[in-house]
């Protein structure tokens, strides 16, 4: 079958490579869309990071690289292993790509497998992935039905859910105030699910005009530039002296996550969505003082299902114009990943057909 | 009456001002011991800091300096205004001693009136305070009868209900493992707390032999010099590689910090209960991909019953060996702050008598 794999930095390419056996108690799946992630245009860029490097098979797969790209995935399921219930041959089904040890405490706890300290990937740790014409999946448990749903949708299901459990771990509920700082994806994203749990009052923070308009149309309440205003004063202000009770710091820059503690009221929480290359440098005073709570989030656990119902309820609107491009597999280093590098603020998710 | 009031930086003097009066509603206490707290050293030292600066009366006393210091106090009830009950004039009480709004959120909310954002202190906002023969304190609830104890041991429930409620703020639970940086009082204080709800393996992280010693006394299992060895790592090895559930930073210091997350397993918390008077700057990566949570702690709110009880069932023992000075009121400048700042190593609570 048709497959992109990632070699190196730069380097990737599409061949054909043996289609993968149905194995009891595994899950077929034929490939219908899968979108690009910022970490496949880390791994383009500067790879391997996450994709084992030759000498360092993953602990779990056992493979290194050339891996199989692409974990954003929806396709429509083509055979079930012996053994596997609850899934029908030809369903819609979005794949929540890990691959997991299964004994430590984290996944025998069932909460927090996304914890596991051997988890690997479909998409970047070998086993396949989501620019092939097929994956084949060792836990039907991953495996989750779209319903009525599309396969263009279904590709936005991952990453929804990377939002929904940062969501999740803010503790933020309906009728709380909240602030995003950053509308890239994720922070649209997180946007997005915020509105679909009845946060009314979401604020943004962003420079580019392109973003401030997309996150608009994702339910921001108010786009706040920082260029042009003291955020922490702006959101002081609306809050009536308040400060929010959630905030999301999606751009890994002191600046930011320093006006996302100072515009989270007492007692209130930050969830640290992005992944930093660099020290943070921030004044922790407040943190102390007014009981603030800075917690990381860690792509997602028990969240594609709601996710999924949240899509299926509508309550998240107008996903499709999130997609801003819709690409074949040969086309994923031209028209895929240099287009999010180079033309980074028109695209949200590009999503490519295998 | 003879009381020991704040003027400004340096400027402490004990002198004779009028007995409050008991009003309605207030309960007034004869103090019989008051510790010294590291806020009145850095007020000494540096202030005003927590007291109002003349100009700048606290928004719920109306009161500038100087005021009356010392807030962490037991004596005797002296006297019970019109309407109070549940108290007995002659019986030994610890304070807790917040002047509160009684208005905002948190205070109406209840479990964390700590977060008053105009919340005072007796013995730093005005209102008098435990470095007088009397205080006159107006909400009730904030008096806790001893029972049995003494008010020697009365006046460490306040520190100690500062551990209490940091402890609080890790989830820690009997059986966890816990690290905790700086066994100054703050740090032998959340040692002893964690002892006493049932935390057996505590490793503390100290360079100073005399604190050493105070630390193991109060129940450390192991204590790590980070001159001598690499924290992080004996940690790890100490933990079969998982990390501590919990762990506390009491130094106020990036390296502290850093080893604290990093000491840290996946989903535990950190504890930030120094406060810092400069930036942190710590590597968030962990933060984010190990899901870490890292919250601030600011005082207590519905601790001191708690702690009072671990003192009386002795679940937190032998606590008069931290008590390493007994002084006059007189004496509190001379044998008190600066022996404090001078002998800080020695030194873990100097309480004084008026």
């Amino acid at each position: 079958m048709k497959a992109t794999r990632f070699y190196g930095k730069e380097d990737i390419r599409t061949e054909q490579i043996p289609e993968p056996e149905l194995l009891p108690g595994s899950v077929k799946i034929k490939v219908e869309w899968t979108g690009i992630c910022g970490t496949d245009l880390h791994e383009f860029e500067e790879g391997a990071i996450f994709c084992p490097k030759p000498g360092h098979p993953h602990p779990l797969t056992g493979e290194t690289t050339p891996v199989v790209l692409g974990h954003e995935l929806a396709g429509v399921i083509a055979g079930l292993g012996e053994g596997v219930t609850g899934l029908t041959v030809g369903e819609r089904v979005a794949l929540e790509p890990y691959i997991l040890c299964g004994e430590c405490e984290y996944c025998l706890g069932g909460e927090q497998y996304n914890l596991c300290p051997k988890a690997g990937y479909y998409g970047l740790s070998g086993w396949g992935g989501g620019f092939a014409e097929y994956v084949v999946v060792n836990n039907p448990a991953m495996v989750h039905p779209l319903g009525e749903l599309s396969t263009e949708v279904g590709a936005l299901v991952e990453p929804l859910s990377v939002a929904h459990h940062a969501v999740r771990r803010s503790g933020a509920k309906a009728g709380d105030t909240a602030v995003v700082f950053g509308a890239g994806p994720i922070g649209i994203f997180v946007t997005l699910i915020l509105k679909a749990i009845g946060v009314e009052t979401i604020y943004n923070v962003e420079i580019s005009t392109i973003r401030k308009e997309k996150v608009l149309s994702a339910g921001s309440t108010r786009v706040i530039d920082p260029t042009a205003e003291d955020v922490v004063a702006t959101i002081r202000e609306l809050t009536g002296g308040r400060g929010t009770d959630v905030a999301f710091e999606c751009v890994a820059a002191s600046p930011a996550l320093q006006a996302a503690m100072d515009s989270t009221r007492s007692g209130g929480t930050v969830v640290n969505v992005s992944i930093w290359s660099h020290n943070a440098d921030v004044n922790l005073f407040g943190l102390t003082m007014r009981e603030l709570n800075l917690v990381g989030t860690s792509a997602y656990a028990n969240d594609h299902a709601a996710v999924i119902k949240l899509l299926q309820e509508g309550r998240i609107e107008n996903v499709e114009q999130y997609i801003t491009g819709r690409i074949s597999v040969e086309d994923v280093v031209e028209l895929g990943f240099k287009q999010l590098i180079h033309n980074k603020e028109e695209n949200v998710k590009i999503i490519v057909h295998p």
